[in-house]
C-alpha cells in the first residue's frame, strides 16, 4: 500500500441547469460525455466529462433543493465542488490520515459514483478545499 | 489547430501559509515539489506540486494583501481558485471562443508561471469556475 495518490482523478463542479452546463463544457473545451448517472438516494445528477490526457470533470446538478449539492448551491452558488485523487488502498490511507489527526467526513469509503469507492476529507484539514480520495473497486483486490 | 482541450493541466489552490500548505499535501496526498517560484510583478509565490499521474496541483500564496491572490483570499477565504487546461493553438482557441460570446479575461495570451503561456476565461461563462487555458510556450510552435 502506497502513501501516495496515483494523481488527479476528477474535479468536481457544481450547476444549476446540467444541459446548459455539458453545452458549455463542450463548446468551451471540445469534450465529451464519458459516464452519465442519477442517483436518487444521493440526490444527484452527475455526468463525467473526458478528455484526452486523462483527470475527468465531474458535472454535479442536484435532484431537489434538500440535497447536498442543493445547499452547495444555496450557500455558495455554482462552481467548484471537490478534487478528487485516485489512491490505491483507501482505507489504510484514511487510517494514517485519522491517525495524523485530519478531519474526515467518512472514516471508511462508501460507494460512489461510477462504481468507485469514495471518502471525503473535510476542507479544514485541506485549505479550503473539499478533497474525495477515489479507488476504482477493481482496484481494491489488487 | 484542434478546438479541443488536451486535459486539466492543473488545478490552482489560493493558501495564505505555504509552507503550512506544502506541508499539509505533502503529507496528505504523498505529492511532491516539482516547481516554485515568487513572481514579484504578479504577486504571487506559486509552488507546484507533482502526482505520478499527470495534473498539478499549483498552491499561491500571495506576496502581499493588494495583490490578486491577496483580494481572493481577502474575500473568499483559502480554497479552489482556478482549473487550468492544456490546449494547442492557444490564440486560436481564445478567438473562437469569443466569436461564441464567451467572456474572455485574456483576449490574447500572456506570459505565466512556469514558462506557459495563459489565458483565463471568467467565471461568470464557465459555470461559476475561473477556466485558465496554457500551452508549454515550446509548443507554439508546433
Amino acid at each position: 500500500v502506497s502513501p501516495s495518490a496515483l494523481g488527479i482523478h476528477h474535479v468536481g463542479v457544481a450547476v444549476r441547469d446540467m444541459a446548459a452546463a455539458v453545452a458549455t463544457y463542450r463548446s468551451m473545451l471540445g469534450c465529451e460525455v464519458e459516464h452519465e448517472a442519477v442517483v436518487p438516494e444521493q440526490g444527484v445528477h452527475a455526468v463525467a466529462l473526458g478528455f484526452p490526457g486523462g483527470p475527468l470533470v465531474e458535472l454535479l446538478a442536484p435532484t431537489g433543493e434538500d440535497t447536498p449539492v442543493g445547499r452547495f448551491l444555496a450557500k455558495r452558488g455554482e462552481g467548484m465542488h471537490h478534487v478528487a485523487y485516485e489512491v490505491r488502498g483507501i482505507q489504510e490511507h484514511l487510517d494514517r490520515l485519522a491517525a495524523d489527526g485530519v478531519q474526515l467526513i467518512d472514516e471508511t469509503p462508501r460507494s460512489g459514483l461510477f462504481g468507485l469507492q469514495v471518502a471525503f476529507i473535510h476542507p479544514d484539514s485541506a485549505m479550503g478545499v473539499l478533497v474525495e480520495l477515489v479507488e476504482p473497486r477493481e482496484a481494491t483486490h489488487d
